[in-house]
């Protein structure tokens, strides 16, 4: 059993503020990442002021999908107003380039608010820049920050802050036909290739003293230029208001700014704090006895929350978050397997949100199932708006001759449409909100079923309906027959149909009647009561392990290190014909993912023996594996084992020791699901948490923590739960 | 529509002599395969008696399979008794290292008799060594020869000739516990490591003059070395006579080495013309008007008739008939589908063994099915003794990173099954031979048909049986569905059970029931009376185009040579994962190979508009795929497409333009279903022959084509074919 260790760095984690100390150029890709802020509408990297897009800085617009040519189609970022340089005497100041004497970097977990305080030593003058911003939550998509600068002599300063319109793209440039105003505000328009999207940045500042400026542009920046002989130890700067549009109108957006100027940062930033503050009231976990824990895990629901969907009914969350063009900022089953949970317990319309994201989307997913030549609804693998299917036939890059490669993450990952009707089951039993079934889920459901029941087939001397060539969650493994976790899901999505059709023949008669007629139902009605005890579940071997797919048992046994070693070139993909693919490695849990999802239907012996199997066979190439491991460690017993797998998965986005290429392709950005994966693996691992009519506990606390306590969002009741080694509670409480 | 030329070379061919002049060191291993003697249980590589395994030397023997550690398990080769060495003056003559003023090689195919002659200038000394060898097809395995010598002037000549026991293997050494006896004859004797089988090799010469010799041993040869004084325009030399024993006798072997010694080259060589004679009768075919296609066809024959295993009836022909160990040395379905229609016309006891091949296979094809997990009888893809197959699931090298490739040829090639239903069909129907279903063909049908039943699947929605994931016989695009080939195949194996059930029935009911309950066959006998009409045909689209496989519409289209033009290495392999496998790029005739194999099913506009879509598709990557086009290109009327690619099947061991390397793996050596290939153009191609209850033909002669006169054995009667531009007339003539 293989052990994650903590670092030091890891230990010494304060409570609501992750912060990084010294300048090392290596992580400036990392740190925009970690120290990431915003919401699903407007992320903001963590980069300085003065970077621009060789640093990766992006005002990342999520869901604003936009495609070049033929390359890959993914959302936006806009123009950058946080731009500002500064120069001190005639010298210009960057960390890049200067001689730092230190340089600290936080993040207010508890408000989202970004701190950079740089110290530099010019010509024996120490010059202090400190910054702070906030993607300010009581607007759609605007950001205020405030920018001081001292020094320890007298000196000449020049201030240069503005709006770059130089923009970092993975796949772009998506805003074309640039257009920069300087009055009433500093603006730059541009417009989006695909579907002429009108996106519009403004930005203006309050110096603290009045300086003479001028607006200038250079460098594809446009900028007020501000130089003054600046006192010694006195503070100079400027609060900075920015606003970014949609196809917004311009007045309406200068009207915005103007008012946000008025009240200035202060203000705004007081309005801004209450509603994080409620958030958290629902949201906290606390971890006692392991700081490192506490803060990792509040680190992870930090970004949970910068991503929930409340305000936006109808959004869902990209697996990459808001972190950038990554995968296409598109929705994956992250959101529904591994984040929803999070939302279920904490924020509800959250949660009722991602599920009409999927009723949307269901034409989408019609469309896609039709263009294979199926019924049904085959749900995307990289769904953006209204469902479309962002994924390509060629999603890697092969290192070694450059070619693309051909992948099956699309039409052959099947199981996300049943994960879709996992989500939805999961959300109607927790909220016991039937209505959204009237609402559309019900046809998302019965498309889905029917799309399983035309991608399955009957084998007839074995008198089963088996699941051939799919992907099942381990991506190594292509095309494979019969994967145990998608097998399962098909029965599931079998057993929900005939589910709620016995909830309405009992509620609603007439409305199920009249769907299945409108939907031309009955044939696939009567196949699925046919098929749905037929179908193909893999059972245990005489060691109790289930194969993962056909023929599974039959691959190389090799160690993943002895793997690694074969590796020509360090990130080689391991999947398709690459090195794992006919081995015994796989990328992430699969028959584990299932016997969680599941786990009612397995005994934890079963559980038992399949992790002892597969985990050391697992490369946890994906941010989705380390927590199912997680979670069934803590089923089977083993919190121990969970705990370095729960501090991988909370820990992702602080260390950034994740994967930044697959295949020629960067990857890098946050892992929401990872982050959702920690929580699950706190509450229902560790604390062994059960939502029944009642709650209930079952602790399972790993060595370090003492206590885990976190409230719980049940059926319009807040119950707090607190879980101790030896004791529990759990008791309700009032809430707004 | 591209257009194979032929090259000046073809058109200089003699009617009967195939011949090369001059030495040409590049040509050694392609002359190997050009000018091959044989027959089923011995072939011998046209190399010279001087060389050794360095140029490819063999004394092979095929279906005396062997396998060496985890090496390829391949027939072996024998000791070469062949080898003479001849110093004059005491220099060694051997073109690798002499001048050469004169080289000529030649094959008299009326008689397999293989002359090469070369003259040597030596310090202005002519010398010409002369020999001449024949594959004795009176006995099992008896190689006769003769071998003089003479100078322009007198010299001291050294011969020494014996047995060079160094081996030439792919995958060996597979002879070992060598043992070497010198009297009575020379001996050399082996042993092969898996199944211990004992090879003996013996050799005998008979000088034209008595000269003194001893036996020495020298670099792994045993050899008899004699030393004379030879005079001017002299000829000096010896018969040679070797026998090769496997498990034989030992006693036996010296006996009828002694026989052969007493009868002597002469009389061997008259009672072996005699076999000869009647084997052309028979087999050979003239074409007027074009000399080229009348040597390269015969050449072809000449091929098929060292092959033919009706002296060795239940053995059946390799791929790479008996050239050497490429391939293992297995028999694929090249020899149902391409070459059992010219033993069906001209020796039906060679295609009966064919037929008894595949049924003594039959155990070994149930092991193979149920080692997947399947019913039935799946024949190997590669096959050996008693059908085990030898394929392996990592079948070509990547040339770039030097992995060896899963490939599925072995396990997804499922056609292969139903070309044996196929061969067994056509052998029944063409020569009425209804016993041998009783003989076990109908039991080789009936649990192709369980395979099959149990490989196939039915998809509910769709009411229809398809059949997924297979590779059809363009090996270019792996694990694809619904292979239009394939499925026909299926439909036609499911109706050959009902043929014969009908035939049965009718015939004798009693030992149908018997059969079908011995094979617990009444559940698939009614499951394929169910599914029969639901396998899923393809149609023709708007175009008339049938696709290949399911989505093969969707692949890129490129073109052929801007595909091999993206090759990073001349040798890549194209399938697979390789630049062929997501384009419309196919290796071989696949739909074509469907249209002419089910030929009744499909109208003549079909075959044209889908020669003509997928003819410039194909590379013609197999040596089964230009005969397919000629034979479809004959019949939707323009033999002037086909006549190109009957000239590539036919001279395709002559020219020596195949592909020697798959990947990193050689695959020299001779192509005998291009032969069948090239003999089917001729027949059923260009003089149109089709066999009902009479014989009629339907002329399509190319331009250059005069006429074309055969033989066909049709139920006991032999017919003389005659076909010009104009007429053609069909006689029945006396045989033996």
């Amino acid at each position: 059993m293989k052990r994650f260790t903590i670092s030091k760095k890891e230990k010494q984690l304060f409570m609501w503020i992750v912060k990084e100390k010294g300048f090392d150029k290596d992580k400036i890709t990392h740190h925009g990442n970690q120290f990431l802020i915003g919401h699903l509408k407007l992320g903001v990297r963590g980069t300085l002021d003065g970077y621009t897009k060789e640093e990766k800085v992006a005002i990342h617009l999520p869901m604003v999908y936009d495609q070049v040519d033929n390359l890959w189609r993914e959302p936006i970022n806009a123009f950058n107003p946080l731009y500002t340089e500064v120069m001190v005497n005639g010298v210009i100041l960057s960390p890049l380039i200067s001689q730092v004497i230190d340089h600290e970097i936080s993040l207010d977990l508890r408000y989202g608010l970004l701190d950079i305080k740089t110290t530099y030593l010019l010509d024996e003058i120490k010059v202090i820049l400190h910054a702070q911003r906030f993607v300010d939550y009581t607007k759609e998509r605007a950001i205020v920050g405030l920018f001081r600068i001292s020094c320890n002599q007298d000196a000449k300063i020049d201030i240069k802050t503005g709006i770059d319109y130089d923009v970092w793209d993975l796949n772009g440039p998506h805003l074309n036909h640039i257009e920069r105003k300087r009055s009433p505000y500093l603006s730059v328009l541009g417009m989006t290739e695909e579907k002429k999207r009108r996106i519009v940045v403004k930005k203006d500042v309050t110096f603290f003293q009045d300086h003479l400026s001028k607006v200038i542009e250079e460098n594809k920046k446009l900028l007020i230029h501000t130089s003054f002989h600046a006192k010694k130890d006195q503070t100079y700067g400027f609060e900075q208001f920015s606003v970014i549009g949609v196809d917004d109108d311009e007045n309406e957006l200068n009207h915005k700014l103007n008012i946000m100027k008025h009240e200035g940062y202060k203000k705004i930033f007081t309005k801004h704090q209450k509603i994080w503050d409620k958030m958290w009231q629902y949201a906290n976990v606390e971890i006692k006895g392991d700081q490192s824990a506490d803060l990792s895990l509040r680190y992870a629901i930090y970004h949970l929350l910068i991503l929930s969907p409340n305000r936006f009914m109808g959004e869902s969350i990209p697996a990459r978050g808001i972190s950038g063009q990554t995968y296409k900022g598109a929705i994956f089953w992250d959101t529904e397997i591994f984040m929803l949970p999070f939302y279920l317990n904490t924020d509800q319309k959250s949660a009722k949100s991602i599920i009409l994201y999927r009723i949307k989307g269901l034409e989408g997913a019609k469309r896609k199932a039709q263009s294979y030549g199926f019924q049904g609804a085959f749900y995307a693998w990289e769904s953006q708006e209204d469902g479309y299917d962002a994924c390509t036939d060629y999603n890697v890059t092969d290192v070694i001759t450059g070619r693309h490669v051909r992948t099956y993450f699309k039409d052959k990952q099947v199981h996300i449409s049943g994960d879709v009707v996992y989500a939805i089951d999961a959300y109607i039993e927790r909220i016991k909100d039937f209505d959204i079934l009237k609402q559309g889920a019900l046809e998302v459901i019965l498309e889905v079923a029917r799309f399983y029941l035309d991608y399955g087939v009957y084998v007839p001397l074995r008198d089963r309906f088996e699941v051939w060539d799919v992907l099942g969650p381990d991506e190594y493994h292509e095309r494979v027959h019969n994967n145990a976790f998608t097998n399962q899901l098909f029965k599931f999505v079998f057993g929900i149909v005939l589910k709620y059709e016995a909830f309405f023949k009992e509620m609603d008669a007439q409305f199920f009647h009249q769907l299945i007629a409108k939907l031309a139902y009955d044939k696939p009605l009567k196949l699925i009561h046919l098929y749905h005890q037929k179908i193909y579940i893999k059972k245990e071997n005489h060691a109790g392990i289930i194969e993962q797919f056909d023929n599974y048992f039959k691959l190389k046994d090799i160690k993943l290190n002895d793997l690694l070693n074969q590796r020509i070139h360090q990130n080689e993909y391991l999947g398709g014909h690459g090195l794992a693919g006919d081995t015994k490695i796989i990328k992430q849990a699969d028959v584990i993912t299932m016997l969680y999802l599941f786990k009612d239907l397995y005994h934890v012996e079963t559980m038992e023996k399949n992790f002892l199997y597969y985990e050391p066979k697992t490369e946890h190439g994906s941010s989705l594996s380390a927590s199912m491991y997680a979670l069934i460690g803590c089923m089977i017993g083993q919190p121990d084992y969970a705990y370095p797998l729960f501090m991988k998965s909370a820990t992702v986005d602080l260390t950034g020791n994740s994967k930044q290429y697959a295949g020629g392709i960067y990857i890098g950005g946050t892992h929401p699901a990872a982050s959702g994966g920690a929580y699950m693996t706190a509450i229902y691992g560790f604390a062994g948490l059960h939502i029944g009519k009642e709650l209930s506990v079952k602790p399972k606390l790993p060595k370090t923590i003492e206590q885990i306590s976190f409230h719980i969002n049940h059926l319009g009741k807040l119950f707090k739960v607190v879980v101790n080694k030896n004791d529990y509670s759990i008791k309700e409480v009032t809430h707004d």
